[in-house]
């Protein structure tokens, strides 16, 4: 008998990985905030529950897909969340990403109700959501984690065990510290070229063959060229995931001096309004601070 | 007949390059500072001379790849300079790293004497000079770039016009941007999963494959999670790039927040002792600061 699954936070990622496990034959349940997400998987043949705890009560394994770390804690261990109504030897698997301090806290209360907490953030956003190519890092029990592999093989590709409860989300938080890192990078190195009157377009084309090589430069210098700043992945999102990584950090006494400044600098990007912008939009923080503009001279 | 080239600066890097040149047929005259060098080429067939103005005399193409702006001043300006020796109509071509400030002075300098300077800088280090696979980004003269594009050809595969005087070592100062910013993003990745507690080796297993993929964390990680930190290139070479990118943006009024601070986190290793490590051993100072050491649980 295949496991029950449910799926709490039919947001924008949790809503296609929702859709994935149903398509692979599991019976679903689902909730969340607002309704229409609910209607559209009901639709497809999943079943609705009023509350975290019902759909606990119902499955024996729970998914939460949220924005934040309040957002988890309010479903799992909140009046009428999943620790109410979780079973002895469920598994619950959070997919947000969190603070890993966070996580280890709804862990213990999870624990605490007989049943097996994992951390299980998600790389590769809206995109890697539908197509279900999502990098899953995972942190918890090892032997839960076997038992949920083949569900999480609905929703992503890479994923990797990393460790006990909290590892994944450390894995998330080194993820969003080189991204965020290697768009500050490529914001600096093309503010230079703008600034000294040379063809950014030119130098991204000159550099990207080598050393410099990264994602932030193949996939997003073109669209940077172009001002087009459309998501992708929210500049909020990545303040809000460099503040996971500084908390965690701070946690366990890890000094990061650059993800510090780079926070800083999303934090302003934020403040000035763009957070709904693509993180590599950091960009125009260097520019404000350089007076100038990054534009590809030959581009369209 | 073909251009006849003279080199200086018989290196680490030179010395391949002179060699790709002479292999590919063109009449070669080399000066060095040191003897053995020379001596290896004359014995495959160049021609030695005594000066840089006697290189400049006997070609209609003089290259030279050297350490820093002084080096370059010095040849290429200083007493028996090749400024005394060039021809109307010839080339100058510095493959050095160095101050795009630096770049404009000499160039001035050789049109005085009617020639063309171009500056050339490369990137792909050691093996890419050995394997004739070097970046090279160019600046300066359109034409006289047209003129000797052939002969860059024997030593590099990525050949880029970038724009006028000082604009290829302006692109070089961004390759190094970001190539510096990704080792210290993959640094503090990996502190920050050490000192938690986690496997840093899964980590990068893990955030390999999406929108943090970069050369450092490919080719670097590995390496570093061995605690190898066999150059590559050095730390120190990186320092000096780096204070090269903040003059350049200085000069314009470019403002590089994460850029100044990753150069002072070099000027720290260097002076630690740690100049002749490659430049992923940034990672040391994050280290320290941290208090934890960086290890990969299931390396050999």
């Amino acid at each position: 008998m295949p496991l029950r699954v449910g799926f709490i936070g039919l947001g924008i990622m949790g809503k296609p990985m929702a859709r994935h496990i149903l398509e692979s034959g599991y019976p679903l349940t689902v909730h969340n905030r607002s309704r229409a997400a609910v209607d559209e998987l009901v639709a497809l043949g999943a079943t609705a529950a009023g509350s975290p705890a019902e759909v606990a009560r119902a499955t024996d394994v729970v998914v939460t897909c949220l924005p934040d770390g309040p957002d988890v804690e309010a479903v799992a261990t909140g009046a009428h969340g999943i620790a109410e109504g979780i079973g002895a030897g469920s598994v619950y698997v959070d997919m947000s990403t969190i603070s890993p301090v966070t996580t280890k806290r709804v862990a213990a209360a999870i624990a605490a109700a007989g049943a097996t907490m994992l951390d299980a953030p998600v790389s590769g956003g809206q995109i890697g959501a539908q197509n279900a190519t999502l990098a899953i890092m995972v942190g918890g029990d090892e032997a839960a984690f076997e038992r949920v592999r083949p569900l999480l093989q609905t929703m992503g590709k890479n994923i990797v065990y990393i460790g006990p409860s909290g590892s994944g989300q450390i894995a998330k938080a080194a993820n969003q510290i080189v991204v965020g890192l290697t768009h500050e990078a490529v914001a600096e190195a093309l503010v230079l070229a703008a600034k000294a009157g040379v063809d950014p377009a030119r130098v991204v084309q000159a550099i990207s063959g080598g050393a410099a090589r990264c994602w932030a430069l193949e996939n997003r210098a073109p669209r940077l060229l172009r001002r087009d700043f459309q998501p992708g992945f929210y500049s909020s999102y990545h303040l809000k995931d460099l503040g996971i990584a500084l908390e965690a950090a701070g946690s366990v006494g890890a000094v990061l001096p650059a993800t510090a400044l780079v926070r800083e600098l999303y934090r302003s990007l934020v403040s000035k309004g763009y957070g709904k912008e693509d993180h590599s939009a950091v960009v125009r923080i260097v520019e404000d601070l350089s007076q100038v503009e990054v534009r590809g001279g030959e581009q369209a």
